[in-house]
């Protein structure tokens, strides 16, 4: 029914969209649009850093962000972390969330990854039941830092 | 007195030595070294991820991983992570960790970010509070689910 692929420019309106169409969200974003622009351009030119849409009857109704990394921790791992997973909000609840960590896992598999990673704002109680429920771990603690 | 600067593949044996000198890495970590070296060289060849080596009188002393992903959220912000954070343990509370986040910090300044991020496993008590007294905050949750 969703069906995933790469983000083009001209998806990023419906981009920002689902971006502000968020609790935490909302209440952030908001720059012009060149600076998005920017930034998803410098993105696209970073190969390990995919930005992905859910299309499903030709409208964007979802998004989220992967990045590979190599290291040398856990044996070595090469890690997929997701960000910015985001789905409409008039679709929540049917599990395109599902389906959208399940093209995660597919892409990070073939990028030859060891392990899924991602952080999550604390206050997002609802979600948290979602990724243990997909069998990820609460292990860790995320800080985060503003530099400006 | 210490300084910071790339790792060569010359540096791999002294870098796992710190990475195994360490509560969590001794349990996990001692594969053979070629698969390290795989890995190193396929960090290296990820033109935003950087290991870094902390030398004190010609000694590998620290080591950390820093990683820069550009992103839309948070206003577009480009974000660096620290990750796999080591000092000798010989050297503890000589402040060589507030060096390493310094020069984590003037890296990704000048790489255009506006964030630094990492997760700690929630295990490691004493480094949240060297952390927490360096101005991160744990807002988030980290997440992580194995492949293999």
């Amino acid at each position: 029914m969703v069906s995933f692929r790469d983000a083009t420019a001209s998806d990023l309106p419906d981009i920002l969209a689902l971006m502000t169409d968020d609790v935490l969200g909302a209440g952030r974003e908001g720059l012009d649009f060149a600076h998005y622009m920017s930034a998803f351009e410098r993105l696209q030119s970073e190969p390990d850093n995919h930005l992905i849409v859910g299309v499903h009857d030709g409208r964007i109704i979802a998004t989220y962000q992967l990045t590979f990394i190599s290291g040398l921790s856990l044996q070595a791992a090469r890690r997929a972390q997701i960000e910015t997973v985001r789905v409409a909000s008039d679709l929540r609840g049917q599990k395109i969330g599902e389906a959208m960590i399940a093209d995660a896992e597919a892409r990070a598999r073939a990028a030859g990854c060891a392990l899924m990673q991602l952080t999550m704002n604390k206050s997002r109680t609802d979600t948290a039941r979602f990724y243990q429920r997909l069998g990820f771990t609460p292990s860790h603690i995320g800080y985060k830092r503003d530099l400006i």
